[in-house]
């Protein structure tokens, strides 16, 4: 199977080592605007080659793990040279935006494109970070569209299963919502926490005092600035609402200072201490489980 | 030197043998209301005596490790046996609300009340997780009154220095309003957060996917409600200083993902993750230092 990688960085060059341990028949070209990063990424192994764009005409899946905004970028660069035999999918942090962008480079073509999104991360970007153990035990969302063929989406899910991954599906919509709760909501306010100290003007004493709660607490504040604009942007809808709901709890919680409702806060506390450790736990059959 | 100890558990039980490594000389009396808890402590090793509160008149310096709301209640204990020459000390996480408190129960004997609060914890309390690496290198802030003499916060510093840390001195309303800031908001969004996500119908979906930087965000959740509904009624007006910022912090990050204002967010990122990279890199030259 020829497998192209377009962004050989931290997710698309560990696909690409998780796939050749799983199946070393596999030839794995990548593609990327940055010749150097290629060239190291061949250097280590890799990848078996450093290819154009042209050369996914041989492709039989594409992932694309580019930046978000690249997307509908590196899509119009292989879009001459694609057979109607690839199957394309990404690696976005969100996905409703990159559908759309997708619809509108592909047109009748969208029902190759299988969207995705691996929950997995490290802190360190680029090759030289990527690691073949990087998606074992860890959940890929596949949000497949309504012209997606069963044997696609299969395609798919069997290279992030050969990556150890567990794949999961859900809607554009619910993946966007989920992750603008769990996951994008927790960035926005880790930097405005941070930099609204930073602002002030005795910033030096408030840091000088932080200690292990809050570098825990910002510790995804040191992602990175243009990825998370990005993904704020293209997430901006449910971001709003997340925005919005968290609003509605800080107001609670001053209505309970103000009135130093010492049973509300420590309900409230109780409620999230037994939560979280369940979660920690894996006991997630507490939860609350109605439609979503 | 006689040092007793109100409260042997993590923070009581960590300073007893961080001074007994420094000082084998020293006589290590335990008071608590849990004769089982001070049972277990002797048989640690971790104090010499288990005590009673009279035991105060032979002290040279007490420290009072209890819960903050406990403090007027075992300073009331032992009131009635302490000579002028005992210097007592606390380990509060507010300290405004101690003082109040401790001039209630002490009057004229304030001066020897030195108010104290080391900066160190862990995730398990008790005294069986006590550890007398527990303050080194860490700060321990004092909060001195105007009643204090000079040779009583000397006593109280010197011993935090014996046990490794590093003592610094500020005045209880700073104290409260930098904490309220660095730790205590914080502690209060990660618990709402958690909380709002746990109470929505399909709770379960969001902490299926919720991942690594959930899991670090929100530790802080898992800490004790009793404790944390004490400090925040305790730093109540702090703290609704400190929530009002952060709503204006959201109003701000609404108004740019209102208006697509991406340069808006990723200065802000940019600045938040300076500010953090600066700060995990123990380089505070750079923070702003007007007067505190």
């Amino acid at each position: 199977m020829n497998i192209g990688i377009i962004g050989v960085g931290l997710i698309g060059g560990s696909f690409a080592r998780a796939l050749r341990r799983a199946d070393t028949s596999m030839h794995i070209m990548g593609i990327d605007r940055d010749a150097a990063s290629l060239a190291v990424a061949q250097e280590m192994g890799v990848i078996d080659e450093a290819a154009s764009p042209a050369a996914a005409a041989q492709c039989d899946v594409i992932l694309l793990a580019v930046p978000v905004r690249q997307i509908p970028l590196v899509l119009a660069d292989v879009f001459p040279f694609l057979t109607g035999e690839t199957v394309i999918t990404d690696a976005g942090s969100t996905k409703q935006d990159v559908v759309a962008a997708a619809r509108a480079v592909l047109g009748d073509r969208i029902s190759q494109f299988v969207p995705g999104h691996p929950i997995a991360g490290r802190e360190h970007a680029g090759v030289g970070a990527s690691d073949a153990d990087l998606f074992q035990g860890k959940n890929v969302v596949l949000t497949p569209l309504p012209e997606n063929a069963g044997p696609s989406i299969e395609r798919v899910r069997s290279l992030w299963q050969a990556c150890g991954a567990h794949v999961v599906e859900m809607t554009a919509e619910a993946h966007d919502a989920v992750f603008a709760a769990v996951s994008h909501l927790p960035h926005l306010l880790a930097f405005a926490l941070v930099d609204e100290l930073a602002a002030r003007p005795n910033a030096k004493t408030f840091f000088s005092f932080a200690a292990s709660g809050f570098r825990d607490f910002t510790r995804i504040a040191g992602s990175s600035p243009e990825m998370w604009r990005d993904i704020a942007l293209n997430n901006r809808d449910a971001l709003l609402r997340e925005l919005t709901a968290h609003e509605t709890s800080i107001a609670n919680l001053k209505a309970a200072l103000v009135s130093s409702d010492g049973h509300a806060l420590e309900s409230l506390m109780t409620r999230a201490k037994h939560a979280r450790d369940r979660w920690m736990a894996g006991e997630l059959d507490g939860f609350r489980d109605e439609a979503t």
